[in-house]
Order: C-alpha cells, then structure tokens, then sequence
C-alpha cells in the first residue's frame, strides 16, 4: 500500500513516548491509520485489485463478533504497537487488514476513520443502537467526540456537548444542539432542565476517572454510557445508587471490529458525512503534529505522508 | 390477601432502622415480599380469584419494559417504603401488583422469591441471557447470591462461588461446581486456572465498593457484570483499561419487573427448584429474625405471619 | 378528550364494511387514530392536564415489552373494534390510552401517528434498529409505507421503493434514493444491482402474499423483513433456501406499545419530520374519504372532527 | 487429521445421489462432520498441537458474527460440497477450520457436533436465547431434533415432541416433557391444552413446507420459529394474521459459525450431555448407511472410519 495519509490519536504519542508498556522491536514504525492505495498484491490476494483504495483496521486480528484474548490478558494486538506501524511512505499488510475508502473522501479524510470514527460508531452504533429522538451526551472536542456527535446526528439524535467555552461555536455549526462549557459547575442541572428531566440516553464517556459518576448522574432510565478513554486517569469511580436505581449500563469500548468499520464506511459514503480534521502536517514535521495532539484539537490531526494527497475518484 | 408468610431483605433492616432516606407516613408497615391467599376481591378486579395463592411484587408499578422515574429522581416507589408494606396479616392490595404463586412452593418458599430471586434472575437470564457452558461467579452466599448460583445451574452454566470457608460445603452441596474462600487473596489466580484463563462470563456484584474492580479483573472478554448490592460502600470504583480492551459491560440491577417474576415463577414451577431458607421466625420474634440478617444468613429468612403455613395445593 | 382530527386506516373501512370478524356492540362508533385536546378529567387522573393535546393509542392497553393474548387467541383488543372508536366530536378514554402530540404538529398531522406511523416505526426502529447506511425497500405509498421511508432517512439508511409509476416522482421529492416501477418485472434485478447484489437490510412488506417471497430474495445477508399487511391476502408463502442460506428474519408486526409511540413522538418533535396528509375531509363526508383510501392514496387521510383545527402551540 | 469417525446428513445423501446443483470435481470425497486426530501441522500452525483432538466446521470459514454472501448469491461454502469432505482416513484442511473435540466424547459422539448439533444450536440458543420455563416444540426425532431435545434441556425448558408414536417412548427417556403423535389430528389442541394456551416460545421447525403455518398457530405471543429444514418441500406457506397478531418471528437457520460451536463444545463438556447415535457403520458400508438416513433414525449415523476409535482421554 503507498500510504497517503496518517491521522494520529494520543495512543501514537504515549507509544512514541514512552512506549506505553508494549515490547516494541527496533528500529519501530509507529502509527496506526492510514489511508492509501494498493500498488501490488499477493499471489493469493483476492479481496482487492491494484489501485484500490483503502484504510486499514486498528486492531486488525478482529474480523467480527468477540475480540481475542483472555480474562487476564486482553489482547491488544494493533497496528503501531504488537504489530509494526503504518508512519510510512509504503507497508505491507495481509489484505484481511484492510477496507475499502469511502471514494468520496481523499485520504486525509479517509485516514481519519480506522480508530477514532470506529469507536464512536462502535459505541453509539454497534453497541448502543443510537436512534432518532434519543439523547446524546458527548464530552470535548477531540476526534472521537466529534465522530461522535456526527454519528448521532446521522441518526436523528439530539445532540447535547461539553466542552470549553471558545469551542462552543464550532461544535454548534457542527451540527449540536446545544453546547455546555465544561468549567462551568451547575452542567447536570443544566442537562436535567434541557431533557425535561429524562437525562442523556447516551454518554461518550471520553473523559473516564470521576466523570464516570457525573455521567451516572446525568444518564436517563435504561440509559447507556461507553467508557472509551481515561484522561482523567485509569481509575473509575461511581455513585452506586443511581447505576442500580436507573438500570444505566457501562460498556467499556476498545475501538472495534472490521465489519463495523465497513459498516461505516457505507454508511459515510451514502450520507456525504464528512469527518473534522484539525490541522494537517507534512511528513517531516511530525513532532509539530504530536505537539498539536496535547493542545486540545478540534477534530482529527493528520500527517500527508506523500506529496500529493490522490484525489477523490 | 391473607398473608402467609414474608421473607425479609436488608432493605427492610434499613428502612427500620433509619428510614432510609425515605419520606414514611406512621404507623407505617414495612416488608415488601409477601406469598399468601386472595380472599375478597373487589368487583372489578378480573386476574385472580378468591383462593388463588398469590406473590407480591417488590417495585409493583413496573410491569414490563422500561422502568418508571428520571435522570434526576430515579423512581423507587416499592412496597414496604414508598407504599404501605405488607408485614400484616392481612393487605388490601390492587391485583395488578401480585402474581400468581408457584402451586409446589410453600409460602414460606413463594415468600422468597419477589425481591431476592428476581433481582437474580433478572440480572442473569432477562439482562443476561446465561446460558450453558457459561462461566458465572457468584459473592457470598446471601439470597441474591443463591438464588443466582441456582438460576446458572438451571441454565447450565458452571457456577464459582467465593464465601467465606465455614460455608463451602454448603454451596458445593447446592450445586456449585467450584467455591473459593473469600478471605485469602489469589482468588482471582484461582479463578484464572479454574477458566483456562478465559474468565466469568457473568459476575453478580452483590458486594461493589473496591469489589467491582475485581470483577473487572476477572470478567472474561465481553463478560457482564450486574452491580446488585453495595455491602462495602456506596461508591464504586474500578481500573479503566480492562473494562475497555476486554469489552465488558457493567450493569446497575435494582430488582425488576412483573413480567420477569412471571417468567420466573414458570421457571421454578416447571423445574422443581427450591428456595433456600436460612431460618424462618414467627411474626412476634421479628427482632431477632433482623439480627440473623446480619449475621450473615444462608439463603433467606422468612416470618410465618399465619400459625399454619398453607400447605401446597 | 375534544376531538380534532381522526386519521382512517384500511382496518377502519373493513370495519364499517363488514364488522371484521369483531363482536360490535351497537351503536358502534368506527375510528382509532386521534388528535384533540384535554377538556376534563377524572378525579385520579394525573398524567395529564387540562389543556393538554394529546393523541390515542391504537392498542391501549399494551403500555411496553410483550403484548397481551394467547397463542390460541391472539389479543386484538383496539380502538374502533372491541374497545369503542373515536370518530366522534368528544370521546372519554382512561388517561393511559393517551400520549402526548407533538407540539409542532396541527391535530390533522397529529392523528396519523397512532396507527400507521407506530407500525413503521415498530418494524424499523424498535425490532428492527435500522441505521446509517443500511438500505431499506419500501413497497408502495400508503400510510405505513411513507412513514417507514421518512423514518428510514430520519437515521441516514438509503430507501428504494416500489410503486406505482406515477408516484415516482414525489416519492423522490420526500427523500427516497430510488423508486421502482412496481409493475415492471425485474426489479428485483435492479434492487440487486443498486446494492452491488448486497439486497435490502430491511423489507417493509405491506403487501404480503406471494410478495413475501420476492421480499426474501431481496433480502441482504442477515436481511429483516416485517410481516405488515395483507393486501395480497391472508396467506404467506416464500421458498425456503434464501430463507434459510442467507440468516433472514421474517418479523411479524401489528402496530406497537404505549412506549414506543412515546419515543416516535420525541423523534418527531426533534427532527421536525412532517407526516404526508394525502387527502382531508368534513366529518360529514367520510363516506367520500372511505372511498379515497381505495383510491391508492398518497400518505394518509385525515376526518376533521371540528370546524376548527387547533393550531400548533 | 486422522479421521476417526465421520457422521451422515440428509445433506451428504443428497450430494451423493444428484450432486445438489453443486459444482463438483471428481474424484470428489462427500462428507462434512469428522471427528479425528492432528498428526501433522503445517510450520505457521499455531492453534493446535500434534495430537489434539478436533472436529471440522460445517460452513469453515464463518468464524463468528455475519456470514459471508450476497442477496443474489448466498454462499454455501461449506465441507463435502464446495470444499473437499472428509469421509477418508486422513484430510488435510486449513486450522481454521478445526474446533477442540470434547474430552469426554469419543470420535463417533463428537462427530455428530460439527452439523446437527450446531444446527439446534445456533437456532435455540445463540438466535433464540431459550431460557428456563420456556416451552419448546420439536418436531420429529432426527438428528437436530434430538440436539434440539438436549439443548433445551440443559437450558430448563419444557419440551413437547411431535414424533411418529413408536419413538414416543424413547423421546420421554430423552427427557422431553411430552411426546405427541404427529399423525393424530388435534394435536395443536392438545399443545393449546399443555400450555394453558400460552404456546410453544421456540418452535424447530424441522419440516417446513405447510408445516411453518402450523408452526405459527402453535407459536406463543412473541413466540420464535427456527426454519430449519425443508422435508415437507422448499416452499413455505402460512396464514398472516396470526404472524402479526402474536408479534412472532420466523429465522432461517443454516448452521451456524464456529464460536457458537465453541460455546457448544463447551457447553457439551461442562455437562456431560452426550449425543444420541442411532446406529454405526464400517466405512465399507456407507451404502447401508445412506440408506439407513432414508428409514427415520432416531439420532445421528456415524460411519467409523478407522479401525480402533479413539478412546476418550
């Protein structure tokens, strides 16, 4: 696959920095979403011709139904990490890692799917079955939280997001119907007062550590919250009483499978959703691009790894 | 009704104790599971008819489907609290809050199941769907605890019980295929080499706290866990990762509705299964009956409310 | 309730007609589908205000979760049929058989919900969880047919119908991706190579028959059809191959519960959707409004109890 | 692998005697459901060792969640069809394609796992969630009958079988709860009278043809039909109105995926259940054997394909 883009996540940059407790071998290749075209194939290939385009899948091994791995030891076993990355101008991957790009979207755009678009999808979607007049509450601004909300509004949902006040114009051009600075104390009362009291039927729960009880709090009756990232540390913690009272459901989420991201695929391409990207770097100055990474983008960050981003077909 | 028996709860304990919080109207009757005999009717009243034997329902207006109540106040109108309880020898009931007994269950028995067997059952088969060759684990021995050790096996499913090491040789008796003592740690290694490895499908949190933590280590991937009791506190705690890389899903169970006790009382007519009684207490020795609550009973404890226990039909 | 607008289905003609096999207590009052406002209340009624517009349910006494009846004989317990119907200028009914309307919507938009729009929304939504990008076929124009096309584009899937040639044209003007002569062999041709020989992921077949086999060759892999109407009579036929080869649910549907009428009319209020109103009449010529829905209408017919329409608030 | 024991379908004989509108290549080896031992792993092998014991999967390369194919052209891609089978002493076939043979089952019981087994299955317990209390409907005594049979009982459901009367006997050995002559009219009466007229909640329907119309007389409210077999034809039929009136749902069933079969497996192995064989065959009399298919066994044929079956370990 000639590799035309790279978006990255904060995985790439806790990876780079400190390894992130995986036994890489050297020289390593970080990175895990790509979006390119194949230039050659295998003997045995048959899932795609040369010149089609493709994105890869973040945990590649996972095709459909239960992930690997054990009680003990959850199998974590993705591109940039157990497996080598994808930061570069050409890889070699099995054509079970791949998935066709949505052909409406160049490769910057395209790049943007395989983790971030996929967990949003894989929560609200997959897992939560998210539907028109149903709530949703989703934290910042980052690349899972804007899939998030655009996903949602796909599928008729009202969109509630809690975020720092200077991004609150851009999230409601977005599409949101109503913004909520984070800062700010009184925010549950606030999202009681816009829902009449029912609460969110879904929380994107991006944030994790004490925010995990607040979003309890703020979930409706047989309401779903998707535990998704820890930047608020590895530790969860959780009013039990309103969990048990609201029959509400956590459901942890590590992105997800291949059929769901074709899935997403479809479904961004018959829709024309187009994904947010934040800022786009060159190949040479990609540590400009993990500096932006920590300051709070808005959307996908994304890395041309060639000169020429292809066009849309 | 004419009330036969009633089997208590640590909610009872609770609501006699302190109030729980609740706003109660005196001379106030607590208790909320009762099993006894109709006799008199109203002239509208249609699903019963005068000497049916008859179960109460624990949260009465929850019928089937989602449950009453909101984001804000979640709704906790049960018997024995919110409404007038049914420790009496007689109640005056509407009969869309009663069900019909099992016919081979005593009353002492039938008493057993409105809050205790199903919050079990609706946690493991209505949220759950267990099945054979599942792995469940079960905490303590309480009458949640056996009740679900009793619906896993039911189901087929293979059942770990940790409890405390006097009460092994019960819960083996009653068909537990592995019991674990609590008090020593390596429980979860224990638990990993009984599994191969692959963890408890199913996990009853019936104690939570720091607890459900554990059970996240133990889950297998896309294991569920039921938060059910808070015995070591009302906050709930837990590590982020393995709820995420291993998809598991946490969730909150506070008993369940009318239909599912139907479900279940079918279950327990057709297989023949047995409530475990701890102990049972006449209606005068109610005090010392709430001290063997707390001496921490096996199975549950039932007050014979009526000189003579109705016989089965 | 003061009456404002009743909607007509098909059932409501074969009532009138030639009873339908019910047990009619005359005088019978026809109808089932209401818009109107709140002008008094009973005693106990507190679910509702004076004032307040509201709309029927077609079912009243199926709240959520499973409806009522046995297998030997299924419960048809409905407005305008065992229960008294509402085309009246005033109709007293138990405040649970009540749903709020949604504010936006006049009483002649209102009264299309009960009925043909809950069916739609039952089959697609509640069992069936249509999604982004999933395709949906649709067959014909009715009632049922246009709300499972504007629901369908409500959560982004792509809709293909069958209909008549000259409805093809506003059949597009509402949202459909494609529209198929239904009198043209080979559509199922053309469904298949609009979906890359994908199929449909879901079937609203309103038409049944021998239509529900063609229904089957159409579905997708892992396809769901919903079993709506019979207009090509009470017998269903189908290979069985397809069926069985491609993992295909056939789901029969008749209308839906209390709680999934209250989602839909959240949906609408959120989204804006409109209702198509095909044709509206006087209450004193309904005579001519039965005879429309022979016709082939174009969405819903609509009997305007009142002179006057309450507007939106 | 080492073949040790091969068991027949309806399906094998079909292949055998017309070739079933398959595509084959002679020589052709037919077969699909082996049981046997690893003698030899290609170098990149990872999932098994030199030794183990396995069967094969039907349909190999469905792993888990949605099966391969299309709405034109669902894929039947399966063992002795598409795929070389596996009625030989050695075969050769690709890891993936293997699942661990219970430890307490011998190469002839396990052999019986890979079709019929996972047929009844896939149907009761992965489409169909059975539970206890639950009634079901079996029809017939073949070999996903039986395994239909057995599953539910594991699962603490009630069992009724529709069998020709001198198997009656055999059939309530099994452990069903009632047997009914399948000649004798009124049996659907006499199923009403069983159930209190409540209705069978899973029917197999092993039949088809007519027999689906019966099937859904007989279905409870909410009721599940498992369209499996096609004795009575390949063309289903049934009356529509009490499809929809019971909110019943008919799935095509054809087999299943390879992490249902090791839940199976698992379940098999933690219950001891084992599998009824009807009657076994030397390899050199696969005539008899094919013939034996045709005269109604109860359980499945196995053909012993060795010598010396292999003991259990």
């Amino acid at each position: 696959v000639k590799v035309g883009a790279v978006s990255l996540n904060h995985r790439d940059k806790m990876v780079i920095d400190s390894g992130r407790g995986l036994t890489l071998d050297f020289p390593f290749t970080p990175g895990t979403d790509l979006a390119g075209r194949i230039v050659a194939m295998g003997d045995d290939a048959e899932r795609f011709a040369v010149g089609d385009r493709v994105i890869s899948c973040f945990t590649p091994e996972w095709i459909d139904g239960a992930r690997a791995g054990t009680a003990r030891t959850p199998a974590y076993r993705t591109l940039g990490g157990y497996f080598a990355g994808v930061l570069a101008e050409y890889v070699v991957l099995p054509e079970d890692w791949l998935v066709t790009a949505p052909a409406a979207l160049d490769d910057a755009r395209a790049s943007t799917l395989p983790c971030a678009a996929l967990t949003a999808w894989f929560a609200l979607v997959e897992r939560g079955g998210v539907r028109a007049g149903d709530t949703v509450l989703i934290r910042g601004t980052g690349g899972v939280a804007l899939f998030g909300l655009q996903f949602a509004k796909l599928h008729g949902a009202r969109v509630l997001v809690s975020c720092s006040p200077e991004k609150i114009d851009r999230v409601l051009a977005l599409g949101a119907d109503h913004a909520m600075d984070r800062h700010r104390t009184g925010w549950l009362e606030a999202l009681y007062a816009l829902t009449d009291d029912r609460g969110a039927d879904h929380i994107l729960e991006t944030v994790g550590g004490t925010f995990l009880g607040q979003s309890v709090q703020a979930a409706a009756i047989g309401g779903r919250i998707y535990q998704i990232g820890a930047l608020d540390g590895f530790d969860l913690s959780s009013p039990a009483m309103p969990l048990m009272m609201k029959d509400v459901t956590i459901q942890g989420i590590g992105t997800g499978h291949r059929r769901a991201l074709e899935d997403l695929v479809r479904a961004v391409a018959r829709t024309g959703m187009t994904p947010v990207i934040d800022s786009r770097f060159a190949f040479a100055d990609l540590s400009d691009a993990l500096d932006r990474l920590d300051a709070g983008p808005f959307g996908k960050i994304v890395i041309d790894t060639c000169d020429i981003t292809l066009p849309p077909t």
